[in-house]
Parts: structure tokens; C-alpha cells; sequence
């Protein structure tokens, strides 16, 4: 079984040889060869220029030869930024938008989600030179934020502490609310179906701010416009639902026609797969933070722990239960792999 | 039936006339007779002060004649502070302790968990002139941050993003976590035990940070130093874990001893009762923006939806999924008591 047959096997719920793997923002600042290219050219430049996107995509398979998958290297808010609500990085650390989405005038402004595509080139570029060097064996990913976590970023200008803003906003001026999100979901569903065009085998929707909605209002808020998005992608390719948060709300997830649910590490996967049947696969849900620890044998002892958590059920795919973070050794990165394979 | 019965029978899941309420934080910014108080004092003057700090748990009480509970005016890092940690608030809203706990020495260089009443006794002050200016109408609450909480906050030094040091700490130096949970464990229930000496009715253990374990460890890491407290606490005294993020868990968390449990909102309390069974009170859920909105009738809406959820079952107490914005409109407070008392 090559990688790219074990990733979509497992995303089918099918029998694989092995668990398969990967890991959210696996191209990134923990990796030497990624901060090397970090020092001549900023995370913009990176992300807008084929070439280094590329390359990037490819550092993490390159390093580590048991990684089943290559995620795109990129960013959610390029949506935002390609419909004309440019952003930019504080040195906190925080995002700044270009300016607060909080009126119909301000939408209005925003640019059709049909041209998302060709504003969006570099990403379709970019997929294209790392699938023709990854060549068949490696699945590779694209991804996009989904609608309700790029409204949020749109809505509050950029980071924000109580989410005020995006709350009042759908509960207190609907239409507004409906109208933005159904040009999100169509400029999200746009973004994908470029992005599977130019090579992805599978796609993930990040819903990183799925848990500040209660769960009352979750299907109304994100989980629509996430179906609305998959109903319009290509049969057959699979889709991952990374619901920060609301994993306990899989069986409504399923619903929207997602394959995949990525799970935190607030649940074990053993339970979420009793809430949501064997249909759905899971990937997930190694605590970011362990591959930090300088203790090798913790790394193996978890990843472990995991495995065995799910022994015997199909359509796990290992990942963790969020992004990798800068201070992660990729000594834990090769260990974790190392214990999946053996 | 008083405020104060109702209150303890919700506690106990026996009947009451209606679900009574209180809400967290509900003594605090929104309030302008709390702000006209700290524009004279800073805010750890007002909770070292007994009569500031009595006044200020008033404050609610006197202004919504349906809200069923005070709560003290205080804050969770009283106890590292009383054992020695002392902790200041930054420029930009964050917390930083005076030092980060991170070895054997800086542990044993604490004081004695036995000295925390007396060093907390401005505490039992204020809990002392509340109630008797409460009098038995209305009950009055107790709480303190549960071990695993106050941890984070003594280990990573203050507000954190990453939470590495504590999960490094916990993971790879158990006995020197062990022994910080010891004494916190035993710090917390001495000043849960004051504090209902003092006239408490009920205490809340606020697991605010419990997200950060993952399923697996949440009862190593949390779980078991809150079921020590509940231990030690009187018996007959309800005892209301709010365990942010970790609400599906909740049968362990009952097992316990715990009497309620607060719920976010990322959950329908009836989903909860299904997993818990009747047996556990559940207090919650609106989401607190909701109270910053400008339409009362949003207010009036999800308030009843809430009670609906939970129509025809025992043991509910209201209250928000989680503080009390500084943005609310007392209004607001006053609309959602007024769908609760109608």
C-alpha cells in the first residue's frame, strides 16, 4: 500500500496496512529548513510565491519518509484577502484585517467569490510543482477555513478576546450574516474545487472557532454553509471537518457530508466513534504540546496509547489534536511516525 | 419557597416553584456601581478590603431582586498568593505571577497549607458581613480555582498561550507535580472550608483551564485533587464543578462527589443530562454575549430556550456558560431573571 492509498482508504473507512498520518502545520517553524527560508523571505511571501509554497509543502515529507500525506502550505484568510479584506500580522502575534466586515456597504464592496480562483492562482501553482515532485505515492491536502471561522477574523477585524462582534452580528442583522456566508461558502467551494483540479486527493475544512458557538445554533451558524460547500465539490474526494471544540456534535457533522471528522484531544476517539458510527472516519488526537516534551519515550508511550485506543477500528487517521507548535523536536516528529509504522 | 431553598433543593435535584439563578462574574465591570467603587480602589484592594469586598458581592443582589445567589467578590489566585506566589495584572488584561514555579526549592519555599485560612481570613470577613446583611433569604456561595487551574497560572507564571511548562511539568517531573497538587489541594479545601464556616451555602470549584488535559488525564491531572477537596469538605454542603470544555466527561466528574455541574455552552444541558443521568445537577448555559446584545427580545428568546431544554426535569440552576462580559446591559440581566421568574 503506498501512503496516498493508506490516507484515502482510511478516509473511506476501508481497510489499511497501517494507521496513516499526518499533522496539522507540519510545514512550519519547528522545522530548521523552514526558518532557514523564513529568514530571506516573510509568511506572505512565502505563502503568495509557487515556488517557495511548493517547497515548503515539501520540507516536512522530504524529512520524514513515514509521512503519509503533504498539505499545501498556506493560509485560511487568503479568502478574505482575495475578496478584497486584505490582513496583516501584529508583532503580538495577533491578526489585523484590513478593516471591520459591519456593514452591507462594506460586503457589498467585497469581490465576487467566482474570481477567488484567479486571484487565488498561486495556491492552484503551487499544488501543481508539489504533486508533480510528490509524484503519486504521497497524498496530498488542500484546505480552507470554513465560512463561520473566516466570518469570525472578518467580522471582529482580526483577533478578538469576547467575539462580540460576530455573535451580534448573525443573531442581530441575519441577512447580513446569511449573505456574507453564502459568499464565503461559495469563494471556500470555489478555493477547493481549484485546489483539487490542481492535484489535492482530499481537502480539510478548518472550523478552528466551531466551539464558540453553542450547540444549539452550530448547524445554523456553520455547519450549513460547510454542507453547502461539500455538496458542491467533486463526488468521491474526501472532505475533513476539523471542529475544534464540537467533536461531541460528530453525528451532526457527518451530516453535512463530511468523511472525516478531526478531533482535539478533549475526547478520546474511542468515544466520538461510539456517538458516530463507523462511517465516519477520525483523525486525530495527539496532545500538540507532547511532541515539545524532551522526554522521547512520553512521545512513544502516547502515540501508543491512541493506537490502542482505536485498535481493531477502521478509518483512523493519526494526527494531532491541533497545529504543531514552533518549540515541537522533530526527533518527537520521526518518534511518533516511528511507532505508527512499527 | 426562598430564594436560598430554591437555590439548595436545584442543588439537590429535588423540586423547586422555578430554576433559580445566579451568574458568574455576576459581581463585577458591567455593573456601574462596581465601576463608580473602582475608580476609588483597584481591584485586589477590593477583594483584601472585607467591607469593599462584602459591598461588591451585594451589589447584584441588591439591584435584581430574582437573582437567587450572591457569590463572594474575590478571585481564584488568593490561594497562591496566600501560599507565597504572589501576582500582579498587566497592561494588556493578562495575569503575572511574581515568579514561575518550576522546582523542587521554589515548591518547598511555599507556605503551609494549614496557614492559608489565616492568611485568607479577609475572606472570611466578607463572607461573614454578606451574609448577615443577606440574611437566610437568598443563598450565598463559596468558590475557589480548582488545583489543576491555579497550577497553570503558578507553573506557566501567569497568563499563557501555549501551556507547554505545566503539561512538561505534569509529564515528565510527576512527583514534583504531585506534590504542588497536594498542597493546592489541601490549600483549596481549607479555604472552602473557611469559607463555609463563614456562612458559604454552596461552593463552586471553577476547573477553568480543565481543556487543557486531554480525555485521558483529565482524572490524574484534575479530577482526583477536586474528588480529595469534595472529601474534605462538610458533608450535606453542594458543591458545583464548572469544568470549561469538559462537560461530556461528566460522568467521571460527578464521581467526584460533586453536586452540580456548570456546563458551557457548547453543549444542550439536556445532551448532558442524557450522559450524567438525574442524579447531577446542571447549571448553565447562556451563552454570555447574548447579555451584550442590544434586543432583549434575543435575551427573552434564548433564555427560554434553555429552560425548555430542560422543561419537566429536576436539578437545574441558570446561570451563563461562563463570566458575565464587562459589556453587558443590566437590562439584559434583568430580562433574562424576568423570563425565569414569569
Amino acid at each position: 500500500m503506498t501512503s496516498r492509498e493508506r490516507f484515502l482508504a482510511a478516509c473511506r473507512c476501508a481497510p489499511t496496512d497501517r494507521v496513516p498520518a499526518w499533522v496539522m502545520r507540519q510545514a512550519g517553524r519547528y522545522l530548521p529548513e523552514y526558518r532557514a527560508l523564513k529568514e530571506k523571505y516573510d509568511f506572505l511571501t512565502l505563502v503568495r510565491t509557487p515556488e517557495l509554497a511548493a517547497e515548503v509543502t515539501l520540507q516536512p515529507v522530504r524529512r520524514f519518509a513515514q509521512l503519509d500525506a503533504a498539505i499545501l502550505f498556506s493560509d485560511i484568510l487568503t479568502i478574505p484577502e482575495a475578496l478584497g479584506q486584505g490582513y496583516s500580522f501584529c508583532e503580538s502575534g495577533g491578526i489585523a484585517m484590513d478593516f471591520i466586515l459591519d456593514s452591507e456597504e462594506k460586503l457589498a464592496a467585497l469581490g465576487a467569490a467566482a474570481d477567488v480562483p484567479a486571484r487565488l492562482d498561486y495556491m492552484a501553482q503551487a499544488m501543481r510543482l508539489a504533486r508533480a515532485e510528490l509524484g503519486e505515492g504521497r497524498a496530498l491536502l488542500g484546505f480552507a477555513g470554513s465560512p463561520w471561522t473566516l466570518a469570525v477574523y472578518m467580522v471582529e477585524g482580526g483577533s478578538a478576546k469576547q467575539f462580540s462582534k460576530i455573535k451580534r452580528l448573525a443573531a442581530e442583522a441575519p441577512a447580513l450574516f446569511d449573505a456574507l456566508m453564502e459568499k464565503l461558502a461559495d469563494a471556500v467551494a470555489a478555493s477547493l474545487k481549484m485546489q483539487i483540479a490542481a492535484g489535492a486527493d482530499a481537502v480539510q475544512i478548518f472550523d478552528s472557532w466551531a466551539a464558540l458557538c453553542t450547540a444549539g445554533e452550530y448547524e445554523n451558524l456553520s455547519l450549513r454553509w460547510i454542507r453547502k460547500i461539500i455538496a458542491a465539490l467533486p463526488a468521491g474526494v474526501p472532505v475533513i471537518v476539523f471542529a475544534k471544540g464540537m467533536a461531541h456534535l460528530a453525528p451532526q457533522i457527518a451530516a453535512t457530508g463530511a468523511s472525516v471528522l478531526g478531533v482535539d484531544w478533549t475526547h478520546k476517539l474511542s468515544d466520538i466513534r461510539k456517538l458516530a458510527g463507523t462511517q465516519l472516519a477520525l483523525q486525530g488526537n495527539l496532545d500538540p504540546v507532547v511532541l515539545s516534551f524532551s522526554d522521547e519515550k512520553i512521545v512513544r508511550e502516547r502515540t501508543r496509547e491512541i493506537l490502542d485506543d482505536m485498535r481493531g477500528e477502521r478509518g483512523h487517521i493519526f494526527n494531532l489534536g491541533h497545529g504543531i507548535l514552533p518549540d515541537a523536536r522533530p526527533e518527537n516528529f520521526a518518534a511518533m511516525l516511528d511507532v505508527l509504522a512499527s
